[in-house]
């Protein structure tokens, strides 16, 4: 970390955070030119709070030159990370399809869908029991009856399930649940991160609205820290002031985050746009861009399920997705898990 | 809400839709052009969900005029809320300043900043005993202690406390806390939201870093529709493409608000900013837009306390501050609480 | 158009807002609810300004149903615009790779580049005479002279050319360039755009760094509005949050394009992202989101040219791209000109 | 500037940027760590292109230590500076307002609205004749026919006028103008700042709509560098996600430039919000966060001028507001030119 500090300060702030710092077990290297002093502090400096140097008043500006992440840092893991959720590997070259429909309604629906989709080369299901909604007025899922439907789909057609939690005190109800979600909204519900890293169960970190790159590897720190590496990273749209897609995409993200880091990327192209005719052409830009795989809603009866229909696909549009997807993958080295 | 339908749409998908609107308890008045047509929907449609129709093959864009809020909305409720906290009035023409440090240390350092600031003028005392930290490395409050000590410095010095709560079982903890803060990132934690809406204390809501307006009073809305109306909303500061400023203040949401909704408003200039130099003339500007009271943090030792003095005022500079805003408030017809 | 009036609204003004609107030749269609009334303008209502009704005091809320564009809308020119360049066909399903320095530095170099990128697939050169520049002492580029070059390397290899205009009196300078460039900075400066739509040159109009979607085919309107039909879009990334890239390529953008206009859309992945090791996977996702072609920086020279190595693709590198595009190209049914 | 290497870098890319680096007049200083090379760059680095460093393959991030501008920078310039425009003063605790109709419509008009907003306080007329639309088929102002009228308000009431260029090839009808204004869209249309930078007429800069508190300065900068030391910087809003507002006001960007640049800086309120109902708070803000002016939309006949009522004040509303903000500028240090 450097600190570059401003003309004259005031001395008893300079020593005192020169005490500061030392304090914190790290050294300094000064180097003072004609008009600024640059301070290099030298050790782990992930435990700094470089908003809190920012802000004092000696200070000019500040750059950190180590990463704050560890854990996710690919410096210190150069291979990837591959996580196994009940034998299909996320990472390392493996392609990896999760589909299933948005809301979990019934369990003839959700079983319906889960075989279209297994069908067509999805390995994992999703379908959403709590359902996070602006409103309290709307749908807030089946919840509890969800999560019970979606395990009865699991056993009755053999594929592992993925769905999004809410509130820690939920977690005794994910007993059966493959790969716990964890929302756009709660990526920065810290208490919910930490007592996700004392789980066991792979975690699907979806990127906040407006969280920065960086602030999404901390946020799947909080989870590694407490000893959870089974992190999957899935970008689904940053806010702009862009009126037409619901979110934009940030697609640049994925060759960022495969040098920053040795997690699993995948892609939520249904969520970002909020408009089911994008999904196919994200889903193949997303492929391009080198994502690990994708989470797509499919719902199955596109004239009676009006809800359900919005942004989804259904099961035949997904099948030529796939087909798409099957002549892509070796342009990007990868290949598709089955 | 105004449906735009697409030219030649397929008549099955709208038989649908007018089937479902009407199993919402909505009428339609349909209204047909050369190439639109146009349905208009008559009734309560707060329960309608905008994105999910939006996404539909048929339509092409859909608009709101009713406000989707209701018991946070001007309209239904012209008269300004006005909420008590132990006898300071937040709201209808009241001004009130809450003040403290940003952690809570020590039962000496909050004690000595809560003299202060009443003496300055301050009728609340803040003190943040959990933390969000971006870091699990990072400090992250003294958490129980750190409530304990507020509850001794509340009936010392004799003020109202203030602190935020970061996860739904902490609650019982908060039983001698006034008013309980939703951080800005849990302006979406809508389980939380729910809970609290429950208990019968004042709420003060932060602003998500990139949450609309209507967003935020969604969420004041997720509070209210449990039977807690005694909501504060707390500008501080949205995401933006400029670096210089952690955050971008938007004073110009104070008088949108005060048109859209009867809820107090307050600004927090220090997080907004994250520069105490910044907090003065952010603090006057806040004023001048109508806020209805500052949440601002004062740290009583500049010369030891390094993290404290981060983005904080020392007690005379807020009595500066006080004196300034004096001179100010008869300008937006407001009257500071002593 | 529709219009929102508020609750009982000031009789004199509302006559005025009829009396205006009738004026400009538009109909009214008025619905008057309980708590609102909505007016529907019939007519072309490409004329009115919406900010202008927007701000009046009567009025709530206002929206467009017909896009304010009409030469650039799919709607009333639903083949796709087939823009013919010396031979080489932008949209309808043909491909093309825009290929060349990033400043033109000496004949040599142009013309080693030109030459490398003709054997590699490329149909057109590209190359910076003008360079915007963000600071007053950055090399501004070869200007007149970068010009002559760029028409002697044009004839020397047999390829068009397309380069950068920054102000309406250099065109005389133009007659030998092929394609005129717009940058993103110049998207909304309309007394240029007004002076393209008068040649009948092709013009490549970039994305203004904050233009949304209908802003940046509305300065395609400016153009066509003066007779010239021949404009090309092309994505170069907008200005968000994120500090890892320079801008965020907003790929969503390639699709909604391709419903709300029949022009051609190209994607610059070079310098939307400032980095060249984004380039190969910011191709490949620009291909996937359907894109009819890419502009892409290559340089010559990695070991000495620093400036010119910066955002740069190697030949070999991009002989690579092509190679896998080449693949990708029938999964979106597109076909590469050559 | 400080420009951290990668681990292990290429060597022959390494001594390549070194020998570049010291061409250009610099000196550098290493400092190897275990895990990293820092460079540290002595002598004048406004010439160094940060992008393209940053863009190199060796490079992991670079930081500019010294900022790139020089003639608007505080450091170099630590006095105000004062812009005398016919005895009135921009900067240095005077502070100004500016107000008029939005568009030139008549010489009854402009006359009408200059005496009001004069005898109410305004000592510079503003009025549009160049007026950049979103739209072609918008009015374009009554371009040189609206400079007559303005010149013509001028001379009868006795003020001077600012309005808007829009290209350098318009400035010959400029002479009569006391302040050419550029608007956000052409802030960095790099030609035209360098061809005003050679005139001696006083510059209101306005702020591009997504663009830094940096680039802003670098764009006074290049009017600057051409000799013109006369530059007026003026907030209008930045693009944010926000839909209420048309754009947001970025009040921060007042004091963080009253560090950074010795220039007079205003606020626009009417066109930053779009609505004139907000015009009176966000004046008030302004005038709190320190702007040393206003430019304020003021129109003279609310019923039958709909186009100019939009978001413009009327002449008794403007009054009102002279008379709160003369409370409040004591308050700021400042005085009011009269």
């Amino acid at each position: 970390m450097i600190i570059v500090i401003k003309n004259n300060p005031d001395k008893k702030q300079m020593d005192n955070l020169v005490k500061w710092i030392k304090g914190l077990g790290l050294d300094i290297h000064m180097s003072k030119g004609d008009n600024t002093t640059i301070m290099g502090l030298i050790g782990d400096t992930s435990v700094v709070d470089e908003d809190l140097i920012r802000s004092l008043d000696i200070v000019e500006s500040v750059k950190r030159i180590q990463e704050p992440y560890k854990n996710a840092n690919r410096k210190f893991h150069p291979e990837d990370t591959i996580v196994n959720v009940d034998g299909h590997l996320f990472g390392g070259g493996h392609f990896q399809l999760i589909a299933g429909p948005c809301s979990v309604e019934s369990e003839e629906q959700v079983i319906a869908v889960a075989k279209a989709v297994k069908a067509a080369g999805a390995t994992v299901l999703r379908g959403g029991a709590f359902k996070p909604r602006t409103s309290p007025y709307a749908f807030q899922g089946l919840r509890e009856e969800g999560l019970r439907i979606l395990s009865v789909a699991k056993h009755e057609v053999g594929m592992p399930v993925i769905t999004e939690i809410m509130d820690i005190k939920h977690l005794p109800l994910f007993e059966d649940v493959d790969i716990i979600q964890v929302g756009a909204r709660n990526m920065q519900n810290f208490e919910l991160l930490k007592e996700l890293g004392k789980t066991r169960k792979p975690i699907l970190l979806k990127r906040g609205m407006a969280a920065t790159i960086e602030e999404w590897l901390m946020s799947a720190e909080y989870i590694m820290s407490e000893g959870n590496m089974d992190v999957i990273l899935c970008e689904r749209g940053i806010r702009t002031f862009e009126p037409y897609t619901r979110n934009t995409l940030d697609l640049s993200a994925i060759p960022v985050l495969k040098e920053l880091t040795h997690l699993p990327i995948l892609v939520d192209p249904s969520h970002a746009s909020g408009l089911a005719r994008l999904v196919l052409p994200l889903s193949l830009a997303s492929v391009g861009a080198g994502a690990d795989g994708l989470e797509i809603e499919v719902h199955n009866d596109p004239v009676h399920a009006l809800c359900d229909g919005a942004q989804s696909l259904r099961p035949e549009q997904f099948e030529d997705l796939v087909r798409r997807i099957d002549v892509m993958l070796p342009v990007v080295g990868k290949e598709r898990d089955k």
